[in-house]
């Protein structure tokens, strides 16, 4: 075994014996309330560490904290709630055909997980975010493998988590930090491991799902990859408001250097409605953001120069390159999108952005045809219009779709949904934000003729612990 | 192309213009109920085409045409009573950190589902069997493959499903049958199949999962595969009644041959009890059973022949052996057990089962300790006995405990849950019977802001369809 194999051996085993599972909901509420204040606490103190690994802005670390601990006390609130438990009873009845027992199911977590941060989240998608939120809201510890770009931030975010597990009576264990490429596979392949989630590049993210699905026994690999995060602009919005939505885009895909994974990537608009000119316009004082690493810098600078020289495409705006990235816009025509859309369709995580001018509705469904799965999709259009036809075109690829709005920003909800189709997610059934991403780390158990001595209390008679359940078919709302 | 590609092609691309996706709620419960039906009024003819196919008797192929329908309305009921949509609506409040927008999530259909029918029940868990009734009801169009061991009963049943559909004004594309080793694997790689289910062995199961996971876009493999359902005897429940729990498992473990993934193939005793007598007494009279094809015949006759032969058994019991196949019990010890668990945890598909013999609580938690992943676990207990260690256990590795019963008879069920973590199936996370193993057909989609005739009326305002919904966070029931 190597260091970093027995590293994460380590952490995996003590996470597995942290009790987590076995504490109550109560408990677990209470744990991640009090990691939610300890990172709160530690804020100013994590935001200088972060400035200096990310050189994100001082405001949008701020603010980033702020969503973290929501974050947190959210998950808090859906584990009180209970109703992720799908606690449902069937009362015995043997004059059925099959004979039907005295069912009772309900959601146990599944064990420990394995979660690797992401590069452009420090706080928010990285070792405290929605993925160990969500996790330790199941009841499953949680070993974090560090992102490299934000080490120091990594293990000081830990240790304040550790502090305040230790100092709310909690297990310590149920958060572990690993770091490496190494502990990374180490993680994936561990047979304690029983989940992973992962938010970061399509390229990383399928050699880690490749390694999940050859285990012996395979286990479920979240992974939130690539988005392109198509926009579609009407004729009628870009005739009512061309310089309102251009001013709109030029603030969505430069966004903290355009390093969101929901980046308005691909945006369709109507050719010959003054669109190019008027995001020209409005990016004319667009300030450079120095990007996350030297590698994401340096990808970056390479995919925006090949799909510049392209022959098929024209360079819209390109901001004074210095050592922070200056926004690029192409634009391509919709023959030419559909001709070669594997190419277009190709993430440039930065501040760029591809239009592709469609003229009339056939060059514009030509498009959508050849579009793959998305987190998101947008669509401006003017008041009254009829987008029914294309928002099921759009709804049929992506996991959220927005109207007369921007894809960036992505709200903590109930009704949230974060994810889509490959290559937007590993696992289009689930979700990483909202209340629905701790089903990831849930399996069912049904106990049939259980004695009452066994059941878990939610699924007791008189429901003591007042879940919402589904008793004989019917909802029971909580009392 | 080869030729089964090129049919398998075609069935695809006919099943995903089927419009299925688009039909109402009502429109495909009705059309469910119309397959049951049809399915019924069909029973003698199909009974004997399964009579020849795979020498099931007619009281069990009876049942199982019953099952088979009783499934499919089942599902037209989920589907009519429409919580698994997950309704999910969130008001704005830009007041919030970050700001949160109007939000409406459901669940929609996935696409093209492939399903791949198992050889020992050819109705329930075949070409219309729980994968198909849960597929159709979510909305997804199905294409099925063929088990070899019963082609007429499938190409039969599938036509009478289609002429349903056509006779209840539904897409006969729905519901397509392929056949052959080669069509399966196209079915798995075909890039409009956007999912699949499988009942099956082991090593067929997990081929086609690494197909399914290596395509250019992966997509969710549900299957359903190799289970040993381990089963306890107390020494206090075997004291009190070691005739009775012998009887019950000679029952149960030689039933219809012992060809259920739910049959009890290990079981612990405690040593000295008399259970090996008692058991051997309960099966004298049985009679053989012969088995559902000739591969299954001669790998059953290799599994028993080689276990029987280890050094470190003794065969309790071996009826003899004609043109069917005569139960063999073989018993070994709980140390025999923890050294080499991994021969004696392979799944032997027929009336065999493994009594290990356990002295004392230690022996018995290392044997348990050794278990893998099964569909079912179960306890023979003494009434008032506390048995919360032992179903804390047995429950981490499997998907349904079973409490003075036999684990083979699966209830349909809102309660019911039928899986459990490799090897018993590929999807821990999942069911694929129950109400919720329509879950595995279904992928989120939220909507922001989005016009009101846009949305579908499940998240309309004043939710004219009446679904049971989440408003705001708060579990409102159907009106």
């Amino acid at each position: 075994m190597t260091d970093a194999a027995t590293d994460v051996d380590r952490a995996v085993r003590d996470a597995a014996a942290s009790g987590l599972d076995r504490a109550s909901r109560d408990d677990r509420a209470r744990w991640l309330t009090a990691i939610a204040d300890a990172l709160e606490a530690a804020r100013d103190e994590l935001m200088a560490i972060a400035r200096e690994e990310t050189h994100l802005s001082e405001a949008r670390l701020n603010g980033e904290v702020g969503r973290t601990a929501t974050q947190l006390r959210f998950f808090a609130g859906v584990v009180r709630e209970g109703s992720y438990l799908e606690a449902t009873l069937d009362s015995p009845d043997r004059s059925l055909v099959p004979p039907r027992p005295d069912l009772r199911r309900m959601l146990r977590p599944l064990g420990v997980v394995g979660v690797f941060g992401a590069s452009n989240f420090p706080f928010a998608f990285s070792v405290l975010g929605n993925d160990t939120a969500s996790a330790l809201a199941a009841g499953c510890p949680v070993v974090a493998k560090a992102h490299p770009g934000h080490p120091r931030l990594s293990r000081r975010t830990v240790e304040v988590a550790r502090d305040a597990l230790a100092a709310a009576g909690g297990p310590e264990s149920a958060v572990t930090l690993v770091e490496g490429l190494d502990a990374g596979v180490a993680l994936v392949t561990d047979p304690l491991v029983t989940a992973v989630g992962f938010t970061g590049s399509t390229r990383g993210g399928r050699a880690l799902f490749d390694l999940a699905a050859a285990r012996p026994a395979p286990i479920p690999f979240y992974g939130e990859l690539g988005s392109i995060n198509p926009v579609v602009v009407t004729r009628a919005a870009a005739t009512a408001d061309v310089d309102g939505i251009a001013a709109g885009l030029a603030g969505s895909f430069t966004r903290d250097g355009g390093q969101y994974c929901t980046k308005p990537g691909l945006v369709l608009v109507p050719a010959g409605a003054g669109f190019e000119d008027a995001l020209a316009g409005s990016l004319a004082g667009a300030a450079p953001q120095r990007l996350l690493t030297e590698g994401i810098a340096a990808a970056f600078d390479r995919g925006a120069g090949a799909i510049a020289e392209r022959d098929d495409v024209e360079v819209v705006f390109r901001g004074e390159a210095t050592d922070a990235a200056a926004p690029v816009v192409i634009a391509t025509s919709a023959v030419a999108f559909a001709h070669a859309h594997e190419a277009f369709l190709e993430e440039h995580f930065g501040p760029l952005t591809v239009l592709v001018r469609y003229d009339g509705d056939d060059e514009l469904a030509d498009a959508l045809r050849v579009l793959e799965g998305s987190l998101t999709a947008s669509i401006q259009h003017a008041p009254g219009e009829d987008v029914g036809p294309l928002a099921e075109a759009l709804g049929r690829i992506s996991g959220r779709l927005v109207f007369n709005g921007w894809p960036t920003g992505v709200a903590i909800a109930w009704a949230q949904h974060h994810g889509g189709s490959w290559p937007a997610t590993t696992a289009s059934v689930h979700t990483s934000v909202g209340a629905t991403a701790i089903r990831r780390w849930l399996t069912p158990i049904a106990y049939q003729d259980a004695p009452a001595a066994v059941l878990p209390p939610e699924l007791a008679d008189g429901n003591p612990l007042g879940v919402p359940r589904r008793e004989d078919g019917v909802l029971v709302a909580a009392r």
